[in-house]
């Protein structure tokens, strides 16, 4: 292939292949920056095609951890890893040590937690060997289900375009359409209702949609994504496969404002652009989805669900901040988000050159 | 290309790619094995074509030195760094402090030394920032210049072949042609001749020959490559560049041994078994030139030269075994070495399983 990927064609810090024949493991650490402190980032363990396949996906999660931890005002930098191989097939307690003997060997450097293919029980395998594991059981001091902190911090970042967009920090009245009611949307729909806004959802699931209406039988139902993005509503809020964003999509929102929980909501690169100039204010997905790892990244200190909600509430002005930023740069959001993000690394991460002594 | 080198195409535990924009430093560290102990290996610092390489030879070099460190008696595994670019023009304090910082955040797992285009003066640049450096300056606890035992070590192995041809672990009255008298052959030369050897030489560079004739003016010198292995030599030691056993030379080869200091002597494989089989006792040229780093791996205790020096007389009896190995086992002697090597990494290895307690 002419499209090999190159560690070198990208700025990351550093990338390690680890590898045990014994176990099956092959694993890639990808540490995009260590500016604001140790690397945190998701283990995703899945079937690659490739080597090089692997390589492009732990680089790029890499980068967006990076960008996301620096927003979330977290003092961790970003990475990512990748175990290639299908998890139900060669997933054992040996490769899950062997991969943490690697993690082990990095020193703190990179700490890791859950993603696709990788569960919280595994994690406490991984801990068996290793000191810089998050993500853990709830028995092994973990966060739990870290889509409460998801779903409240979308919450924050749609108040926020709220008060940008109307002048309040709230949806009362508001018509909120949320895409996906499964962990997360389920979640942001109870915020909402709370809040006064008036809901309308899909879902793929009929199960997850029975279960939003059982709790909420003032909640509208409409049959996927396109009649909810074309729906008249204020608020559209993608949360759940990537790509909600595309072209067509774009086309016909009626929505002023897209906030929501999924990842990699745009497309393609030039949708941000194209948003913006529709008038629709986009809050970026990386930055109103940070809950998460704010909760996660809450157990290093031993976790505090309160302190942890304290931290995400911060989403709120981080968001307030994206928009200020936004229309000051003239320019869309994404692109703001991306040079605060940015700004926190190189100001912050500049600081470690002033000597504390021992 | 379609020879894209896969990092998991190979069975190397670790290789870490480490980048730092600012000062342009592109290295990657490669870890065969840590089986026995720190993966020790030095720096090339070299302007590799492409990513992949620079790759393919801290892969290849890497093996390398895992395969002569066991068999060097040492309680180090293998490893090896490549650092991407010209050193006459990028090479900067930042950057190799930089490299120094990667190589501590291996934590000891990687010890590094000079190779082509690094210096001891650059090991101690690297040492500011690095605990896991060796091959440095004299001033700095450094081995100095690493060709003493490497020559010494090359005689003891032509000892042990003497040994098994001869059933006299001396070159008195043998005749030695020596290619290439630089650093290594001119010590060489010192210890055949003491042991009472006829010394016929050969090297391109005519200081080189006029310097060993001034110390020895009983050598002779024949001119070329050609001209010294079709001559009537007992033992052949090829002390100049690599690929010096290429086809053309094992036909004309009269000598019965073939032990020498050069890296790579074999020009391609299969010249073992062609040299076997035309009756040639071959030493293996990484059991034989370990001198070199047994005398820089000296510097991880606090070098001792006696002590270094005495260690390096065990080249004689590793050698002596693998052409008793290569004798039970039916194998061309470079066979035996690397069986040799591969079961020390096993059986010593497998020994930290052993739980010593706290």
């Amino acid at each position: 292939s002419h499209n090999v990927t190159k560690v070198f064609g990208v700025p990351h810090e550093q990338v390690v292949f680890c590898h045990d024949e014994a176990t099956g493991l092959k694993a890639i650490i990808a540490i995009y920056s260590t500016a604001l402190g140790p690397a945190l980032g998701g283990t995703r363990f899945y079937p690659y095609e490739s080597e090089d396949e692997a390589l492009a996906d732990v680089l790029n999660l890499a980068k967006g951890m990076a960008y996301k931890n620096a927003l979330a005002d977290l003092d961790l930098g970003g990475g990512k890893a990748v175990i290639i191989g299908d998890p139900t097939a060669i997933k054992s307690e040996g490769l899950l040590r062997a991969y943490g003997r690697f993690v082990q060997s990095l020193h703190g450097r990179y700490f890791t937690a859950c993603d696709v293919g990788t569960f919280s029980e595994d994690m406490d395998v991984i801990a068996r060997e290793c000191s810089y594991v998050t993500g853990r059981t709830v028995a092994h001091g973990g966060a739990g289900d870290s889509s409460i902190l998801t779903a409240f911090g979308v919450f924050q970042g749609m108040r926020a375009a709220a008060e940008h967009t109307w002048g309040e920090p709230s949806l009362r009245g508001r018509r909120v359409g949320v895409e996906g009611v499964g962990k997360v949307g389920r979640r942001l729909v109870e915020h909402l209702v709370s809040d006064g806004a008036e809901v309308v959802v899909t879902d793929v699931t009929e199960a997850a949609i029975d279960r939003v209406r059982a709790e909420h039988p003032e909640v509208q139902v409409v049959d996927g994504h396109a009649a909810l993005t074309g729906a008249e509503i204020d608020v559209y809020a993608p949360c759940a496969l990537g790509g909600a964003l595309d072209d067509a999509t774009v086309e016909t929102l009626r929505a002023k404002i897209v906030c929501g929980g999924a990842n990699n909501q745009l497309a393609h690169t030039g949708i941000e652009k194209q948003l913006a100039d529709r008038g629709v204010l986009y809050a970026p997905d990386y930055v109103v989805n940070s809950g998460g790892v704010i909760q996660v990244a809450d157990e290093i200190e031993g976790f505090d669900f309160d302190r942890a909600r304290q931290k995400a509430t911060g989403i709120f002005d981080t968001t307030r901040r994206i928009f200020q930023i936004a229309a000051d740069e003239g320019v869309p959001p994404a692109v703001a988000a991306d040079r605060l993000a940015e700004r926190r690394m190189s100001e912050i991460g500049r600081l470690r050159g002033i000597l504390v002594g021992s």
